[in-house]
């Protein structure tokens, strides 16, 4: 986990992370943000549900996006913004893997727009992503 | 934490969510994410970075909004996307209020926007975000 | 999550929460509370135990209560005592409903008594609880 | 942490536990239970309220006893019952120390009565606690 330079990071790079979505990741984000919904914290009230089981929060899964910008923008980069589309439900148990790519660079603006693309274990696209990352110019 | 019908909900409506934010919410995200970004975990190299300590990840205060949409949306709200700008960083022991409101519906697709200012203790803006959230028709 | 005065509160008012018990959450009780009883945390120990399996703390699941509480009482309320009756073992992946009702007033101090049951996805009472909470006079 | 028999349990036996109470404790619990009255999880609204400061969930505090139960009574007791009287704040980075004692024995039921007192370092009472445990009899 270093720093880069803006002009390190190159349009095409892509970083990829892939984890197993539990039910003890979806009560510890409850826990974080206070959103109990019970879609995703009660079984009984899921199984009645559209998707007939628990979900994950979106913006759970929209958070392991976080480490594959990391990988691509390095240690000191900042993340300006972040459009999320929730294409389909992820439910516990269900393994996901992300690809984030550079798609285009502001150099006057030492800037770089990331495109991230979630996919479940049957290789359906749950989540589409659209970052905005800044790298500092070094004094 | 109820379910809502689509015309239970009101444009003007507003929910609110208050929260310090923790080294410990950090670390438990840092967990749950895989993004040990030592700009959000490692106090040592953040004391020479751009902000001089640590920074809360932009994705866990992002995560805060999801109950503020519950709220709105009731227990059976399908999130579709979220867009999230970055103003400002937020460090650990900031105290964080969400403001949501519902800013407009289409009433064909039974769809609700809703936009977000999150500000720190000092009033300062530090993300806005928008939704988009669905409430399924009951069969 | 407002501050509420004593004379918001209405007997026969009522608040309630809903969760499923997960394997995490027992944990996270035992980490906090240092109780690594094996009949909680020690799989193979509770299979030879009166309930064949692992129990949920029952302090963890009082723990439930507060939620309701604070709804009832408001933002500033003051828990002054609890009785809790532990009427049958919730076990890992039970849902748990309270329901939480004000059964009287007393104006003279600013106290109201709060009966909470605890009801699993059985409908089977497994918890019951009486609560004594103070609303402070605003200066 | 071995089973015990009834006959093992001795009227006068005391239990000890100590710990400090910590923030990530309080945001744990809040994680677990759902209850983020802001008088626990918001600094802000702390600085304001009656106390000055954030307070550490009662029924946290309380989970504290579980322990000292679990000592006095082995592996195999059951908690039947707890009463818990709340007489002062616990804030974050206050020391508290269980002293839990047998009081009293019903053999006919193989029952115990524990009570229990909580200290903070200055050696005030800040909790008082009336345990009922059973020990099941050996088939």
């Amino acid at each position: 986990m270093i720093k880069k330079r803006f002009e390190d990071i190159q349009v095409g790079e892509k970083a990829t992370f892939s984890k197993t979505m539990t039910e003890s990741d979806i009560f510890a984000f409850a826990g974080i943000t206070g959103d109990f919904n019970p879609i995703h914290v009660n079984a009984e009230f899921a199984k009645d549900s559209l998707f007939k089981q628990r979900v994950v929060h979106g913006m759970l899964t929209a958070g392991l996006l976080d480490q594959t910008l990391t990988n691509i923008g390095g240690a000191g980069n900042i993340h300006l913004s972040q459009l999320v589309k929730f294409l389909a439900p992820v439910f516990i148990g269900d393994t996901v893997t992300i690809i984030s790519e550079v798609v285009s660079k502001d150099p006057n603006k030492n800037r770089a727009t990331i495109k991230s693309t979630v996919t479940n274990q049957a290789g359906k696209t749950v989540l589409e992503g659209e970052a905005l990352i800044m790298i500092p110019r070094e004094k």
